[in-house]
């Protein structure tokens, strides 16, 4: 039996989208990554600055964006438009044959509309179906896929996605079909075991140990979802799960978190 | 020999775009055509709209946009953004495997900034090279490629393009592989006779009657560059060059001008 071919997805943050030095070096180390692979954004500050220009109000619940249709057109123009086209354009320079995507082109990600209650979030759309022999056919043509957090439902209507889920919901539809490398970029160089140090990262995180952590209250709320989505995708078929700064697409770079059974 | 398949190019303007009942009409007229398809989109009042709620002051010059830095940031998040995603996923509902595209995706449009004299349009780019075999590879796999009026220089800058320049590309280059349909859409029912009479359509028009109504003033000037796309693309392998209302977009269709040796 062949080996199945690698496929490395990498999720980048507004962190890495809002500096445009570290995005360039960032997307040098990505087209570098030998293999296939798949660059997953989220959206920055433009959307956020945009609305706000607009005279548009960002309107949080529970950590997630309330997506009105105002907003959900700025989402969409800020991470489909300007975001995933200009990474496109800086990718194309380094050689990568790049395709900025959303989740309606190529029927790629089809999404649900959140039910209104408890809380109406809007536009906001939990990932149905990847469709990974449409992703795959790309791939296979030679493109790199470049995927904003922006989905649809099948029925004409855009959605608004969480970019961390999308990219555990790409990494375990793909897993059939190839050996997935799932790695979140974000500000820390990993999960910390102490919140207050910045180099207490832990190397190696099992679904227990993050239980305890959890327990302790010694998580960072905002790690809860990407945590979530990781051990997801862990349970899925997806084996190589890490987190930490975007210093871990080096080649040598040895320190971040796995995620791990 | 085998005969070559067909491909039907068709260019929307922004009378189809700004009018949402129109706009569903068209994508569905669109999505009945037989064979190899691509549709591509001007930008309608969307980036102007946007602009001046940015407080952004848009410019014209010879009827065609100056593009600064923050016109082109609103004409990207506009045309590759809201507009390409919205028209990917109404055709998705309509059983089209839509790819909204920009030119820096797939490298399909590589432009050149144009030169700053004699007037200096800004991040305006003149079409160098569309890249026909990346654009078979995905119309033979069974997409539908949707345009915006976007493209890129290779070195990472997104740039600001003519549509109807575009669509003639395009047709252009794709003319060696498939035997091509150019069929541009705009708010009248074709070339007219005589501009107050939007019954007296030219059925066929050639380059002699071409430079003798341009002669006499009869051609609105808004038509002048859309005609010379047409004689250029006619000259270059173009065989179906159609200008009307998106009525001849559908298959009983008889009333249009048609670009013609």
């Amino acid at each position: 039996m062949q080996d199945k071919r690698t496929l490395t997805i990498v999720k980048i943050g507004g962190n890495v989208l809002d500096d445009e030095l570290l995005l360039n070096n960032v997307l040098r180390d990505f087209a570098a990554i030998a293999g296939a692979k798949i660059l997953v954004h989220g959206g920055g500050k433009l959307a956020t600055r945009t609305a706000e220009r607009l005279g548009l109000k960002a309107v949080f619940s529970e950590g997630r964006r309330i997506t009105d249709a105002s907003m959900l057109e700025v989402a969409v123009m800020a991470y489909a438009g300007w975001i995933s086209k200009s990474i496109a354009a800086m990718l194309q320079h380094s050689g990568i044959n790049a395709l900025g995507l959303s989740g309606a082109d190529a029927n790629l990600i089809l999404a649900v509309k959140r039910a209104p209650e408890p809380i109406d979030f809007g536009f906001v759309g939990d990932v149905v179906a990847v469709d990974s022999g449409n992703l795959s056919a790309l791939m296979e043509a030679g493109f790199t896929p470049v995927f904003s957090a922006i989905t649809h439902d099948g029925r004409g209507q855009l959605l608004n996605t969480n970019a961390d889920t999308i990219a555990a919901e790409i990494a375990m539809a793909c897993s059939s079909l190839y050996e997935v490398k799932l790695w979140y970029c974000f500000e820390k160089k990993g999960v910390l075991q102490n919140s207050q140090n910045d180099d207490s990262v832990i190397q190696k995180l099992t679904f227990g140990n993050y239980e305890k952590l959890r327990e302790q209250d010694a998580v960072h709320s905002g790690m809860l979802p990407k945590l979530e989505n990781c051990f997801r995708a862990l349970e899925n078929g997806v084996s190589n799960i890490r987190i930490g700064s975007p210093e871990m697409l080096k080649k040598d770079s040895a320190i971040f978190t796995e995620i791990t059974n």
